[in-house]
């Protein structure tokens, strides 16, 4: 027999301490968990070994830059130990946890019950004396001395041993010293975990998208860049974050759609924006009618200064006109007739558009040139991109782009415009969308709206998927918006601001209530922006700008309202009423909502408040200020009437005040 | 440029399916399912690619030898997919998903809308061939040489298509041809899982645990395994599967126990037989006092003759005498007097058993002379270990262990005796006892019983965690049972028997309702077999024998009480009364139980049966039949009267038949 051979059941052998269900994680860790930064990442694991020795644990902690922290885990019961971190920097950290028995407790639990049952201890204090010894061993020098003259004083002990051998044994400062040398040579580590760390305007914002070629102030003319920044004050007068543009590329004339959607375009029709390329150029170009390049960064810098970000679209398909279509032709499915393949969803054709071909033989190039279209954009200083159809995509494409875009620019923010099947929505979060489109357009009923918020906010959902609540788009009228009107515009502004952090609208459609459908039973507009010009009456008596900008300063105002994870929802007695709670962490902010989903009728329940979640004792009076109004009401306990009328304000949002 | 050199994306950029979430799983694939030798497997998934495109999905299975077999996996609904397999060896199988895009599905999918439509196909056509074509390439020469001239057709197709060529392109010969031949090239394939395949003994078992000293046909002698032997009529008329005997091997001398567990022993005192080890041998040794290896030998094939398999146990630690702790002390903890460190839960002392330090710098050498004790018995014909403590050794140490012995001995069952913390119970499950302890004793309550089996019937646990119930150990004699009495052991051995399809009792304690504890309020047995040699009144007019047979008998002939998994409780608007029932797959063999849970007083009350579970139309007449009285009732529906009096049968086990 060799000698010292490490035998081949090392190093897992001598490892005692299992670590089971690490949470947060998403698909056995493969893709990372999500946080903005100055987060905390609460930690939690199953950790135990054999027999009913103490154990150690501790919870590792890279930042992007590599550096390591690391701070201990605490049992709370049941062998589930909780510990957390916080992520001040952007890019992916990771993060595992270190476990391993520690003899030094075990030893010092077992030497106070010996104690206190007036058992003799001369030998446990020696076996102490051994534990110390060791310790001293991984010790620095000046620890290392005081540890070997403790482990002495107490190896010295004569066979009858002294109180205040005892008392060393079981000291505070002895304790301190051990937990800061532990044998953690047969430590078990878990494997490492990520997170995915975006910039605070991730967990936070409220969008507008505008058509700029609609800007113009003079009727029938098209907007351009210089006309939308005019516009830019109306906008930051509502309280928003976020400017989103549809597509300011060239826009195709081969197949061009005219007003409503007509097959065929008049002279003077315009096109969609989302049929990019035209022989003034494709996605890295701006269409001329808008303006030039600088007076985009004009645009983007009169932004800045009304507190806006702007978002520009990017929809990798092509126009027949797109320049892609000639000079690579292979970047497309090819026809046998010679012909590029156009977009079809059978029987239906929609010759206008030639979709992208992601697994040709050339892949690699088209991968590497639609990366360098969000580089160019990038290099403008857009930070946030608003991603169309993304599902029609492979999702490899996704995660490679969107891991290389980061590298370079960590602060940018990606919406998903997924409009389709959970698991590949969900998918799309996973990959490194930050946020997602979501089915809130459609869920309009009460307990609709509290399944599908509750499947986002309390299971692993909210590990990864941030949603969007958007009540309107620029292809999305809903049949309850068209036959709601007003009431229901109102109602579906205050539940997008206050149930989701992140939400937009599409102006001035929303503000203005504009609800003619094309076809009744359909979702397309009545005379659409996508094809068509429109001029808008922003002065209108019934817009609803007043109210979007009181419940975007609600928002900027309480933090409870910032984030999604912190929602309750709150029993109430009639089916038309809903209402639910945000708090902060501290609940040094709590707001109650209360909407009325009836557009016709007012109505009126009584509520049931968990007062806990309120933070609040039973049959305690309280006082609510409706930040939409400013009335404010005493309250008491769980149970207190509302009413909300459609036709004035179908919503309450109270600040809660104890 | 390099031409054709591969991209470093390769092969993960070309995988457009996506697959996720594959059940059954357990820790992310680190530990294998579990099954009996002719399960099936029942495997589902999340698949999913981007866009539209139809998919194609396969599951394939490695038995132990590496045969791969293969099956298609079917869309279930909302991407979930769906297949399975059957296991018909002992040993680790594996499993996985494979799965792709499908072109010519979708292909057929759009050419049939298209056709619908009344659209030109021509190119369509055209485009199909190709698809076909390229199917040739892949396929065997016969079926090459017919897509050959099927896709020369299609392309031979003049502008205006025929209804023939339309025919052949829409066939269902077409479709299985080409399904015969996919292009797997960018197949996404999922992990490989592992399965563990028992021997259907795993599955269902009645275990019979008896101290073989205690067999002795004359009063105060010694029972030996010829006594042993002599027994097994009356242990195989009851209708048990397995005996298990505890330790055999010779007892420690230095700080035996006395009866009632005095710390001193007497001189005729015969000490635990879990204090293993004395100048007479060790683990791989005889008790002389129970007969010789030949003896076993004997034994063990009269066991075989009564249909019975031997359990042996296994209980790794030593009595102070053990030879190991002269020949090899360094697998003890040393103390630092040079003393050998005896088993201690401060303040109390085990100074009669020595623990082995599985943790030592000499594991190696310990590891495999406990391999080797197992091995050893393997070698003598036992294939059912009963497994003392195993949670006071390392985990690392069971699952080297486990897997070495079911290498040689794939058929070999191991019962976990971990009565310990939940989490700790379901890792050692996890690393390959077969079977282990559970709660069971003390769970007693209606709503505890529910509660449990649920946990355990429902939950992932069903996948590896197989329960075995045990109403009485020789340490467990529950205050519900010294309180209860005679009643209560008849309902406790219904409940274990038909709960799980795995149970024991340890008599001749249990049959005789031997219910005297040694302090009150404590769970040992006044007068404990584990310290004495008892002589127990088999012919006893009380005795549970005619019971216990019947409930066996109702196991045997009832596939419905072999498995775990197909539990379902009725309600029953009584809190004494429980309600169950199990049925198998195919609704063939259907029993429902009623257990009264009063031992002082008759219970009745109406049953809410769940029809469906049943198998039962509402208000449909149908008849059972009291498996343990044979009276019979004609039910309706899912209210029926129960009326059961402990004080006679505090339970039904009802055969249902339509």
């Amino acid at each position: 027999m060799v000698p010292d051979a490490p035998d081949p059941r090392e190093p897992q052998a001598r490892r005692r301490v299992v670590i089971e269900r690490v949470e947060p994680q998403i698909d056995c860790g493969r893709f990372p968990i999500k946080r903005v930064v100055g987060d905390w990442v609460l930690v939690k694991a199953d950790i135990f070994a054999d027999g009913h020795d103490s154990l150690g644990a501790a919870l590792q902690h890279w930042d992007p830059a590599g550096q390591l922290s690391e701070v201990p885990m605490e049992l709370v019961n049941n062998d589930r130990w909780m510990g957390r971190f916080q992520v001040q920097q952007l890019g992916r950290h990771k993060y595992r946890l270190e476990a391993w028995v520690d003899p030094f407790t075990t030893w010092r639990r077992g030497l106070a019950k010996k104690v206190e049952a007036g058992q003799d201890v001369a030998i446990d204090l020696k076996i102490g004396a051994q534990l110390i010894r060791q310790a001293g061993a991984r010790a620095s020098s000046a620890d290392a001395a005081l540890l070997a003259r403790w482990a002495a004083r107490l190896e010295g002990s004569p066979g009858g041993e002294s109180e205040a051998l005892i008392a060393l044994a079981l000291s505070d400062r002895l304790v301190q010293m051990m937990d800061a040398y532990p044998d953690r040579r047969f430590a078990t580590a878990s494997d490492k975990l990520e997170v995915a760390v975006d910039p605070a305007r991730a967990r936070c914002s409220a969008w507008y998208e505008m058509f700029p070629r609609s800007c113009s102030a003079g009727p029938g003319k098209q907007g351009t860049f210089r006309d939308c920044a005019e516009r830019l004050p109306y906008v930051a007068s509502m309280g928003f974050d976020v400017l989103y543009l549809p597509p300011i590329h060239p826009i195709g004339v081969t197949d061009r759609k005219g007003r409503n959607n007509n097959p065929v375009a008049g002279p003077d029709d315009v096109g969609s924006p989302w049929a990019i390329g035209s022989r003034l150029g494709g996605h890295k170009d701006i269409e001329p009618q808008l303006g030039t390049l600088e007076d985009f960064h004009d645009l983007l810098g009169k932004c800045r200064e009304h507190g806006l970000d702007l978002a520009v679209d990017i929809a990798f398909q092509c126009s027949p006109d797109h320049p892609y279509a000639t000079s690579h032709p292979e970047w497309f499915q090819q026809r046998p007739d010679g012909s590029i393949q156009y977009a079809e969803n059978p029987p239906k054709k929609y010759q206008d558009i030639y979709p992208l071909n992601f697994a040709s033989d050339r892949w690699a190039a088209l991968w590497d040139e639609l990366k360098s279209v969000v580089l160019f954009w990038a290099g403008q200083g857009v930070r946030i991109f608003r991603v169309d159809n993304p599902h029609t995509k492979p999702f490899a494409f996704w995660e490679w782009l969107l891991a290389e875009i980061k590298r370079d620019y960590p602060d940018a923010i990606f919406l998903s415009e997924a409009f389709t099947r959970p698991k590949v929505m969900y998918r799309l979060a996973k990959l490194g969308f930050t946020h997602s489109y979501t089915y809130f357009a459609w869920r309009s009923r009460k307990q609709e709206l509290i399944e599908y918020l509750t499947e986002l906010t309390t299971t692993e959902l909210r590990e990864f998927f941030r949603p969007h609540f958007w009540p309107n788009t620029p292809d999305i009228l809903t049949q309850e918006m068209q036959a709601g009107g007003r009431p229901t515009f109102m109602a579906r502004l205050v539940l997008a601001a206050t149930l989701s952090a992140n939400y937009g609208i599409y102006g001035p459609a929303f503000e203005l209530c504009e609800n003619r459908a094309l076809v009744p039973g359909k979702e397309e507009y009545l005379d659409a922006e996508k094809y068509q010009i429109r001029q808008w009456n922003l002065a209108a008596p019934n817009s609803l700008k007043p109210l979007i900008a009181r419940v975007n300063q609600a928002r900027r105002e309480h933090p409870a309202l910032q984030k999604d994870e912190n929602l309750t929802f709150h029993p109430i007695d009639n089916e038309y009423l809903i209402a639910y709670s945000k708090s902060t962490e501290d609940s040094s902010d709590m707001v109650l909502v209360v909407v009325n989903l009836d557009p016709s009728w007012k109505q009126s329940g009584w509520t049931s408040l968990s007062l806990p979640e309120l933070g609040l004792q039973p049959e305690q009076t309280y006082r609510v200020r409706d930040l939409l109004t400013d009335a404010e009401y005493q309250w008491q306990g769980a149970r207190n009437y509302v009413e909300l009328d459609p036709h004035l304000i179908p919503a309450h949002i109270f600040h809660v005040r104890r």
